[in-house]
């Protein structure tokens, strides 16, 4: 299998900035997230501070960084990685049902805004998971419920629906769904899980949904639970002026170190934080 | 006279940024520089990792910059700042002759690669001068030497040529000089600066040449002369990740707080130290 220099998680400026720069220090690069790059860029109305740009919409900026990472031919690979685990001089991202190594990690997800539900934290891995592709096998001819937070999310509980016996989604958008016909929609906002005598239960001010498997699917998974044994500050990851986290080979940068939640903020710590993986990759080289 | 939010001392893409972002919070600005942008970015060949902008060379980027600068209607006011001092609840900047107050200041200087000369520190404010416009009353009728580091400096040579009986010039670059013909051009590298019994002396390998002062114009100043009590490292200003100085009120970002030196590095924490800024004039008002 091919060790990564460096994989990336996330497509927002921070990742893509990152990739870019990564790749001009020639590291091998693994850039993980969605082609349409971020939500929050492709949605903005429109820019008036990212230097160089004058007025940008953000569908034409994310347009800019799809072009730039094709010109540097830096691929996206959208995978959902559920998990990063320490390996010692390598790390592992679990990447569905497949494992990705790569010497050091850039996280670039972004900062979870919403809170996580009543019993989601406490019943994760116990019925609650946050990645369909990774558990999906678990629940094969079982009931599932998804949780999700945006359309992105349906590609999820489709290939759920090829799998489970049942699949309930309940969409966390006003946008209209587009979904196997198998798939119940509920548009009742989720209010808790809960553990049944059999399964779980989604609970919603109207009833309670019973489910095996309760997936949670958001944009961004909160960051301690992605990387175990990662120093977070709330819904932020500590890092210093250079990116480092306390976990050495694992870097961050973007919304997910703090505010302010701004695109070129993220941009130029996805820098600092590519040169400070460079950096620790030649230093290891060395030892 | 005027007192701004907020003074930004810089042009390059820190300066920018910062200026962009403090316009878009409301807040009235006074960006100072060269209105050609920092010649880091004028003269970069071309730039491969900045984020939306593929493969841009050094002059677009500049020329993008010098738009939305105008776009935003940011004026860019080309006054060297010999000093900040801190007055209290404001800062004032001198400019030449001209004193210019702010209640908040961006250093965005970039960072000053050549080390000082032999003697330049010591005989700071006995002979040598960072400031022609501010000095050069001291030295009427008298002989100047100009130590200039880009092709820049010769308009403050010959300004002056119109005040000193005669002005000795030290190009420290390969270019041709285009000056007054009553300046004398020396093409000799300056490898201290000397007192003598009267007057100074600019030392090089081939000779001395006396001068009542000195003037040694770079494009950067040193920060900690540039803002007295700011607590510096070396070449660069200490800064935390808000980009706040030691100083309350005085906010640094770019080459100036530390490598990588980086264009989207530094643009992003131009667009901190502008949010930083921004929330300690609205902290302030509300004392």
């Amino acid at each position: 299998m091919e060790r990564y220099d460096i994989a990336i998680i996330g497509t927002g400026p921070a990742g893509v900035s990152a990739a870019l720069t990564a790749k001009n220090r020639n590291k091998s690069i693994l850039l993980l997230g969605s082609r349409q790059m971020s939500e929050k860029v492709a949605k903005a109305h429109e820019i008036r501070n990212y230097p160089g740009l004058p007025f940008v919409k953000g569908e034409d900026l994310a347009a800019a960084f799809r072009d730039q990472l094709d010109r540097m031919e830096i691929p996206v690979m959208e995978s959902r990685i559920g998990a990063v685990y320490a390996m010692g001089d390598y790390f592992a991202l679990q990447a569905g049902e497949e494992m990705l190594e790569a010497k050091t990690v850039i996280l670039a997800t972004g900062v979870v805004m919403a809170k996580t539900l009543p019993g989601e934290e406490e019943l994760l891995g116990r019925g609650v998971s946050y990645c369909a592709t990774c558990d999906a096998p678990l629940y094969r001819g079982r009931r599932a419920a998804v949780i999700g937070y945006s359309p992105r999310e349906e590609a999820e509980a489709a290939f759920l629906a090829g799998v489970c016996s049942k699949v309930t989604y309940f969409p966390m958008y006003a946008e209209n769904t587009d979904l196997p016909e198998t798939v119940e929609v509920i548009r009742e906002k989720p209010e808790g899980i809960l553990k049944a005598e059999t399964g779980l239960r989604v609970k919603t001010a109207a009833g309670e949904y019973p489910a095996d498997g309760v997936f949670v699917l958001r944009e961004a998974v909160a960051p301690g639970q992605l990387v175990p044994g990662l120093e977070t500050d709330g819904p932020h990851v500590k890092v210093n002026r250079r990116m480092e986290t306390n976990l050495p080979g694992v870097f961050a940068c973007g919304d997910l170190v703090g505010t302010p939640y701004q695109y070129v903020k993220a941009a130029g710590e996805g820098n600092i934080a590519a040169i400070s993986a460079a950096a620790y990759i030649d230093k290891k080289a060395k030892e």
